[in-house]
């Protein structure tokens, strides 16, 4: 959500990520901790978590960009927490002002506290721009392998690979995951595609076929990056569990369900904005 | 187009026509010969044929649907002629008012008319609902086997396999292939995919790894199927394209001046019924 400009309501939030728990996907990132000057949007972060429902089965996270950040989340029950680097540091340096290697030395710091405070949490660290920057270009695998590298030191339970803007065809991901495949198991990553060439999909069961199993998506397809421009939308959850059930793998969730369970953001969106919604998710809605 | 209620002019069409040429795709299906009484949209197919710039590397069909499409195809100066089946009698008694079998009895007459006037004439034979029938679900292997046995005793050049509601996954597509491969070799094999659960793209990759090369696709991904209801548009030739050049498949069109070709029927389309150009097309139009 961080990208719409539109304020939501709390309360349309909530709603949102409970339509997602009935429909039964149980693992959602339900905000940051940025700074509420730069994403207005992520103001409600602590009123948020307050609020949300309780189940062992539920496993919520945040993102934490510094230790700023961090402080907040401690004033919060939430237990696992999201990290952020990239591959690239002219993206990093664009998206959150420092190098990658900054951005390691803090993220081991707020990682070392968080686990002070909670030996059970779990840390995600995402590497956006695996395969190119929008900024620089063409990343090469090495970069890539460094970051990840530096992740394991610092202890993380999961890295999330990020193909931010979009443009990445299955050789590419195929070649990148081949290179990885040593030092990263599959049980702790997750790809991360988003789906601005219509390529989110082919790449996400080009690593189904390598038995990857985990994968981030946005219901609805909401979302994208504000610090890569004309780069589309996430992968829609939709779409992903769709691939996933009519590959013969069980996801647990109910796709009708999920394909109304972005209803009262996007309206919400529409009322304010008068945007249109996403055709995929017009697609999606119209078929159930 | 026929998939478009709003009436396009024949400049307009033919403008689209040599933006497509000027990009670079050069085998192009133009027009249909269906009664304009069904599809007033291409009631203009004679005249739209007779203005068809020439050039030896320029191939451009046209569907003939019947007995009757066959007569007026030959007042033109069209040599490369569709027919059109199904692997589902319940889509063909729909879509052609008649079943399989019988379709298949007309396609062979119209394909020996055809060949006594034009022996150096182009055949395509598309069998559509090749995985599931948007009127009675799954299609087995064999009934598409049968039909396309019978096509190539028939005769025709090439077959254009279609998956006409957009609900396939690669592996339910990678295992129809196998059970093909042995009667149908890939240089005679199309694979026409449609986009409504964002599997196209997915679909393709697959078929690229098993050594096909020839893909149907629908510039900025207009159309459908007008007896498919909820059926997503066909792929989109910008996704299609980006797909291959990034993975190394030399396609001879410039990307750029593809993304752009739309543009007069889009344009065309949304002065006259107000409605939004498709989401896909926006995100190439907004990245070149």
């Amino acid at each position: 959500l961080q990208n719409e400009k539109t304020p939501i309501p709390t309360e349309v939030k909530l709603q949102f990520i409970q339509n997602l728990l009935d429909a039964g996907l149980h693992e959602i990132e339900v905000t940051s901790f940025v700074h509420p000057k730069w994403v207005p949007q992520l103001a409600d972060a602590k009123e948020l978590i307050a609020q949300l429902p309780a189940s062992p089965n539920y496993k919520f996270s945040a993102l934490v960009p510094n230790l700023k950040g961090l402080e907040a989340a401690q004033e919060t029950h939430i237990n696992r927490i999201a990290l952020f680097t990239a591959a690239s540091d002219a993206f990093t340096q664009k998206n959150i002002n420092m190098s990658v290697s900054q951005s390691l030395e803090i993220f081991a710091e707020v990682a070392k506290l968080f686990r002070a405070n909670e030996p059970n949490g779990y840390i995600r660290g995402y590497v956006s721009t695996i395969i190119e920057c929008p900024i620089t270009g063409p990343v090469e695998a090495k970069s890539v392998i460094q970051v990840v590298e530096k992740l394991l030191e610092i202890g993380v339970d999961e890295i999330s690979l990020g193909e931010t803007i979009g443009v990445a065809v299955p050789s590419q991901v195929k070649a990148l995951a081949a290179e990885l495949r040593p030092i990263l198991d599959p049980s702790k990553t997750a790809w991360h595609f988003h789906d601005t060439r219509g390529t989110a999909i082919a790449n996400v069961n080009a690593m189904l076929e390598l038995d990857y199993r985990r994968f981030d998506s946005s219901a609805a397809g909401l979302g994208g990056c504000p610090y890569a421009p004309g780069a589309g939308g996430n992968l829609a959850t939709e779409d992903l569990i769709y691939l996933c059930e009519k590959s013969g793998l069980k996801t647990g969730v109910d796709l009708q369900k999920l394909s109304l369970a972005s209803l009262p953001i996007l309206e919400h969106l529409q009322s304010t904005t008068g945007s249109a919604p996403r055709w995929s998710w017009c697609a999606w809605l119209t078929s159930t």
